[in-house]
């Protein structure tokens, strides 16, 4: 039996992609995505309510299976319509059709990126750019193409396309040489419906003073560029010798199950992990130990906003996940050596541009590790200390966006806590900037080369189900007492207050008042402490959005105005940013709408997103690749439980790291 | 020969013992501590630049090899005399000698709490208030000693302590049976001059709306409570079994080098570790590639005041360093699993009452651990991706305290970074709580018992040496712009402002305008940025002290108020809380004392410390062993060097963890 949460496969895929084309006939198709649309909620609980209490059979009702598909209706005047159609997979039929309309735009394929780097070589007027400079010998130009970004008010707004240049030095025969490190001052812009190229932009190469459109650059344009390798061979001094092996190994193999192609189970956690093009991995169904904690987990949407003010860099803001896909952009992670010990790898499927599945072969990666110590308490009167070690399991993908990465993961622990890690690492985006100059825009991190200001913030989507789908949220704040006889003598009382959140609405981070938002269900009391049960976050109080609300990087980009979004659950309302992010000018159907409905979200089916980041006015240590920069939502329990959930782990010592211990260290002579 | 930040010897302590018992003879002497006092900072650098020269010599200038001796001199009516020498260990001389004033007080020994134990068992006033509860057959009273806290305005300032009151469930005869789960509404306290039991007080033991001092409490005082075991052979269903091992080895021996005690060599870091009975570890001459990082990184002080107003529980606040001393009560490392994969142990001193030395065993471990990814770039057009792990090297000390544990660690990875941790477990404060109420000022976390709301606050200090002694302190901020045509007219401009500090002066954390603190060298500048090289942090936006500024509590910690100091360099000053934090009753000599200073800060030896923490109104899920609560400062490089220090890290895949995939994974099935 496929699970109502199980991806599409390839087959149901190809289905999919025949049900559409049958629809459509004697016309060019050009597909973006096919993939699940999960069943509708109400459907899919009562699916999942027969499965938890074990009673699933043969003849158990069956949400519907529905592929959500994501096209291009090329016409014969080539300006596309894009349309949506969800296909029932076991009826083979079309139940839904729309035309989306042309004020959105259909997120980007890696085709179309084919179709700006043919173009940007063939295009006279690229050719013509490009003739202002000299490039030494052995240096071929790279195009690197990326979303237009919003677009300006006086624009019209059909489908664009920017090219970011640089030159590789090819004298090496390294395909893999570093292009970042030369960057060129041309943008050629593409129309990706006549797929021609009809302007190239010339941003300004000065530093401080220089103004934000004169053209200062040299005809030797990369004159003052130096290599800035990174791949080991070309390192000029290769790599570090002394580092010796760190092995996990794990004799006994690992402690977590994976059946049913997505059902993992591991300490008392239940759930399953699923992946679409737009939000990689996704966990749904949480429970721990027999209880539901979410119904779904996942990245929402990520916007990278640059601040450089000359034009036309104010366009360069990706929106990852909803531009390209988040899930699109995945790693194959059996490529490298991204884990140790025990590795599971999940497959994921995306969709060519004629709609046939392709299998995106280990997107995902299941695996265990230690995090330190997890709890101690050592009894001075006896001298005993038991101390048990912090094991998590780790949901993880990696996406690369041309020169970014982002190394994602949901971080599962033994004490009941859920962590979602983003890790930002890989090459800077960077242009050129003249010799011997500094600029207020960013960062030279290399010479020739400016790394512009920007912020990356994230939005994570969580769908409480504690104990339930109908929660609550609770904002829990510490408040200072002045000093006074009836209730504070000694003035050490702070007061702890808790409201509840009744219409959707937006919070920020409170640092200086503790403010901590709690899920909780609104029927169900600890039996210990009588407060109601609940899983509980800290927003990380990182600076939101920079740029003026009125620009079109604000507008486009709400969601990362407050760090708390609280909303009522709508059917397929998964997008912090709206659904069509592409070109957008406006968020439309994201958070801020959401929370604009003004619905009571008090005792319901009530979702929150939380929003964080990370202002990067960039180091010259993040080059040429960047070490990665951490950040961590913890979700934990908050009198969920009836005591720490982990508090029946084994304290034993692991011997065989110990005899390892007294051997390395004679070996070593520490 | 022994380096001048070498510890004190067994031989050493004992030596500086002697002259001490010399210097007052045909008295009492009651030793506190003797440890290193550290040279003074003018000579120990003459010598380290020697020692970094490659000059060292046995001709070689040293510093003087000091030891401070923190002593009361017990008079004839038993009132002590608290003073402090320093002695010449090579001399063999007293070179100091400081009565200190009876406004202060010496640190706590545990020689203090044994007394205080005793005297309680024989106090005729305890028992009598004993003897208002009846406790279960088999239930035996223990005595729990504590810090007195902070004095009362009314309160002659003698020495006290108090102690809190557990019953023990003795009838399974298992000495770890946590007792804390059976408190006891009592607080005896002692007079340590007289040693007398001179007072019992009877906190309220009630809940909402009971007021403050109201006795509410039953003769079954511990009826209602419940057991709550962590030791693994007392858990009713014993320990979890589904857990497989996870080996960390390293086959051919760890990447570090100890050598001369205490020189530590690690991936280009190389640092001295050392180790005094107030701070525990202490990392001194940090340098990275043959650059000077930083003189001197510690734990300067932490306090943990409790928000119960109800009387006497506003003296609930330690000061975990000050008060008795983060190194003495530092674990025995090997006593638990504590660390996976290659350990080297490094053993510490302390001092017995009778100014004896005793060896502190492994109370300091070093170790690597893998965390995670380190950097990666994926070429999408080659397919290559390069991925390098992010090795660390962990130099951590464990500090019990009464119910509480700190774990501490000083994490260097291989990107330059410096990364303080402090990892808050161990057992909840807690008192009793009558049957069936709530309170506001904790939470019930286990049947009868109230686990109060508290803060943790720490402090780091740190003595930053960017490219040598005299540093300048920069305060970065980005800033939004409105949008204008001259210098934003897009919107997307971001300002990043720089101001370098002058005075010794606070700061506070201000993350919506991502301040950053960044420690400059104003001679030298980065090569590639022109920016001056330096070192930044972002202070972690936790919650400051609750307490009203009036308030014992918050006089006596004024550190606690602001996230960031700036202080100018002053031999010895060392303690954000002051040299003499126990009951005190105001902060003396701490970091607001030295910014009321005013010195100017720049350019010169600063000193920058910076306070956090958490508010912790306990969960039901903290009981009866806390989880790990996480914080981490992370002191990261500003364009201190000209690339990424880590790309040169090997990108091998680990072949010993990818063997055992695919035998674990078939093993496993999974």
């Amino acid at each position: 039996m496929i699970h109502p949460l199980s991806i599409l496969s390839e087959e149901e895929t190809n289905l999919a992609r025949d049900v559409v084309r049958a629809a459509h006939p004697n016309t060019v198709i050009d597909f973006r995505e096919i993939y699940l649309q999960e069943p509708p909620k109400a459907q899919l609980l009562e699916f999942l309510a027969i499965e938890h209490a074990g009673r699933l059979s043969p003849t158990t009702p069956q949400p519907p299976r529905l592929a959500l598909c994501q096209y291009d209706v090329i016409g014969s005047d080539r300006i596309p319509s894009y349309e949506e159609s969800v296909v029932d997979i076991v009826a083979r039929s079309r139940v839904h059709h729309t035309v989306v309309g042309k004020q959105h735009h259909a997120a980007l394929t890696l085709s179309e990126f084919d179709t700006l780097v043919d173009q940007c070589m063939k295009s006279p007027l690229f050719q013509q750019a490009l003739a202002d400079f000299d490039l030494p010998e052995g240096f071929e130009v790279v195009i690197e193409p990326w979303p237009y970004g919003g677009l300006d008010s006086t624009e019209d707004n059909r489908r664009y396309f920017q090219a970011l240049c640089f030159a590789q030095d090819k004298r090496s025969g390294n395909a893999d040489s570093n292009f970042y490190s030369f960057p060129l001052p041309v943008i050629p812009v593409m129309d990706a419906h006549t797929q021609q190229i009809i302007r190239v932009d010339r941003p300004a190469t000065g530093g401080k003073g220089d103004g934000l459109v004169e053209q200062t650059f040299k005809r030797d344009i990369i004159g003052h560029c130096k290599p800035s390798e990174y791949v080991p061979e070309l390192l000029p001094e290769g790599t570090r010798k002394d580092l010796k092996p760190l092995n996990v190994v794990q004799p006994e193999g690992p402690s977590f199950r994976v059946t049913n192609e997505s059902l993992v189970e591991w300490q008392k956690w239940r759930f399953r992990v699923a992946f679409n093009p737009r939000e990689g991995a996704t966990i749904h169904d949480i429970w721990y130990d027999g209880r539901s904690v979410m119904h779904r987990l996942a990245i929402s949407e990520m916007t990278v906003p640059y601040a450089d003010p000359r034009p036309p860099f104010h366009r360069k803001q990706a929106f990852d996940f909803g531009d390209g896909g988040g899930g699109n952009m995945a790693n194959n992670l059996s490529l490298g050596c991204d884990c140790l010990g025990v590795i599971k790898y999940l497959d994921a499927v995306i969709t060519q541009p004629d709609g046939t599945a392709q299998k995106l072969p280990n997107a995902i990666c299941l695996h265990e590790q230690d995090n330190g110590i997890g709890w101690k308490h050592s009894n001075w009167r006896t001298g005993r200390a038991v101390v048990t070690r912090n094991r998590e399991f780790v949901v993880q993908f990696i996406i690369t966006l041309a020169n970014y990465e982002y190394i994602f993961a949901y971080k599962f622990d033994q004490s009941g806590g859920i962590t979602v890690e983003a890790r930002a690492t890989g090459i800077l985006n960077v242009v050129n900037i003249d010799a011997g100059k500094v600029s207020e825009y960013g960062n030279v991190v290399s010479g020739g080369v400016l790394a512009q200001n920007h912020q990356h913030i994230f939005c994570v989507r969580i769908d409480p189900a504690i104990d339930g789908q109908n929660n609550s949220v609770i904002v829990e704040e510490s408040h200072p007492v002045p000093m006074n006889a009836m209730t504070n003598p000694n003035g050490n009382f702070y007061k702890v207050t808790k409201e509840t959140v009744q219409r959707a609405s937006w919070i920020d981070a409170a640092p200086q008042l503790n403010r901590t938002i709690k899920m909780v269900n609104p029927h169900k009391k600890n039996p210990i402490s009588g407060n109601n049960v609940g899983y509980k976050f800290i927003p990380l109080a990182t600076q939101t959005l920079l740029a003026d609300p009125e620009s079109v990087q604000a507008r486009r980009a709400q969601f990362a105005q407050h760090h708390v979004w609280v909303t009522k659950h709508r059917e397929n309302e998964f997008y912090a940013g709206g659904r069509y992010t592409l070109q957008s000018q406006i968020e439309v159907g994201g958070v801020a709408d959401a929370v604009r409905r003004g619905e009571s979200v008090e005792d319901t089916d009530v979702v929150v997103w939380n929003t964080f980041g990370i202002t990067h006015n960039p180091r010259v240590e993040d080059w040429p690749v960047m070490p990665v920069e951490i950040f961590q939502l913890m979700i934990r329990p908050a009198d969920f439980f009836v005591a720490n959930p982990s508090i029946d782990v084994p304290s034993n010592k692991n011997g065989s790291s110990r005899l390892a211990d007294s051997e390395c260290c004679r070996k070593a002579h520490i």
